[in-house]
């Protein structure tokens, strides 16, 4: 790679759903997980691992796990980044040291790591001409996610992405004034007269319209509550993911 | 920002403790954390908010809840990045919408975004020539620095980075083989001896070994379950960190 980055390339950065029959070479994607992996991390303990899924067996038996969003399969290849505190416990284990990472720190220790090489792939990736998009729901299917890549104890899906040659630009979707989440020295909270100023830009987008009208709300606030991100699943999928960290021995 | 970046330029990053007395403008860091702002984030929520501490007086609070790693006083500015759901729920609110952010897939979420922003900023701040350091004792003591930045409820600190122009190389800490954390499409549990093959580099390190002896210790892995991430440290913490979450509304 010798790329030149400028404050636009960092701006202009895309979601990327739709990808073309090009494949990526395996030695690339080795590549770019490797650069990666010198993103920060806990005490250089690397607490994460990729699983990398270009079968048409596996990703047919994760997309329904993704709620079938169609780039689990369109997509050449996927990629599971999990927190991963198995490998370092066995490598304590086999060195006369008694591992004690069955705790819920030790699991936000290697879920920071996680995300941050996931990052940090992400943009190595893009650098590389690629596409990728991010997919969320991860968490929400984690044990059965964990039952068909085969995930260890101590071993917890946290994010997927799905990568390939773009087939689309990908579309702005705008981001926030940084002053809606930069703050100076201490928290200020906000009044009801400055979120409508922060969010003022957002709700006024004209596919933010479209996506209350779609959906018959009156505000683009309860396209959130009510649609997207409802309380009923939240919950369903915040008692699912609790039993799984248990079950994975990260809590009791 | 217009800078030619190879492999080497990710390959070859270092964490940065020690800086020069150079002051970052205001302008430099805000524009910084613009760019950052177009890492990918869940459902385009932005789940996070950054604190930016430059003043003696709350570095000087900061400090011991960081155990006074130096480098939150001599760095010119230290940032806490904190998962939020308070500004979107307030937005719900203010908005004829019900928030229901109040669980732990919700917390999960903006976790994810948090240490995103917090990776890409990373990323953006080296391009721009700054150092950084994560200090990752911020979720020890979440509830104390809570209370020094005046976190209302639902704001969680996650990762503090201290950012500086740099009066240190840095040095090469090593990494793990990729074989060591890439799986091709099911997770591949290690045997003993793949383990002893994966970290027989880093076991050899000169550092490594430096460090069993100052330690007194006779393998490096009891570097890590003795001294640097022990048991009752572990366990302490996550008391802790379980407790602030349920406190600050993610869990019941």
């Amino acid at each position: 790679m010798n790329f030149s980055v400028t404050d636009q390339y960092f701006s202009s950065r895309r979601t990327i759903r739709r990808y073309s029959d090009k494949v990526i070479p395996e030695a690339l994607l080795y590549k770019m997980l490797e650069l990666a992996s010198h993103a920060p991390t806990t005490g250089n303990m690397q607490l994460y691992s990729v699983i990398i899924s270009s079968s048409r067996e596996i990703r047919e038996a994760l997309a329904p796990l993704h709620f079938n969003q169609p780039q689990i399969l369109s997509a050449p290849v996927i990629l599971t980044f999990c927190a991963d505190f198995n490998r370092f416990s066995k490598w304590c284990e086999f060195n006369d040291a008694v591992p004690c990472y069955d705790n819920l720190q030790s699991f936000v220790a290697s879920a920071i790591d996680t995300i941050a090489l996931a990052q940090q792939f992400n943009t190595i990736a893009e650098a590389y001409g690629l596409g990728v998009c991010w997919i969320g729901t991860t968490t929400y299917t984690a044990p059965k996610i964990a039952e068909v890549l085969e995930l260890p104890s101590l071993v917890v899906p946290l994010i997927t992405l799905t990568v390939g040659y773009p087939a689309e630009e990908g579309s702005d979707v705008g981001r926030l004034p940084t002053n809606a989440f930069i703050h100076s020295e201490r928290y200020q909270d906000y009044s009801p007269l400055q979120i409508k100023e922060l969010y003022s830009e957002k709700e006024e987008r004209s596919d933010s319209k479209q996506f209350v009208e779609e959906n018959q709300k009156n505000t683009l606030a309860q396209v959130f509550t009510d649609i997207r991100y409802p309380r009923a699943n939240n919950e369903h999928f915040s008692e699912v993911f609790r039993d799984f960290l248990r079950d994975a021995g990260f809590v009791k």
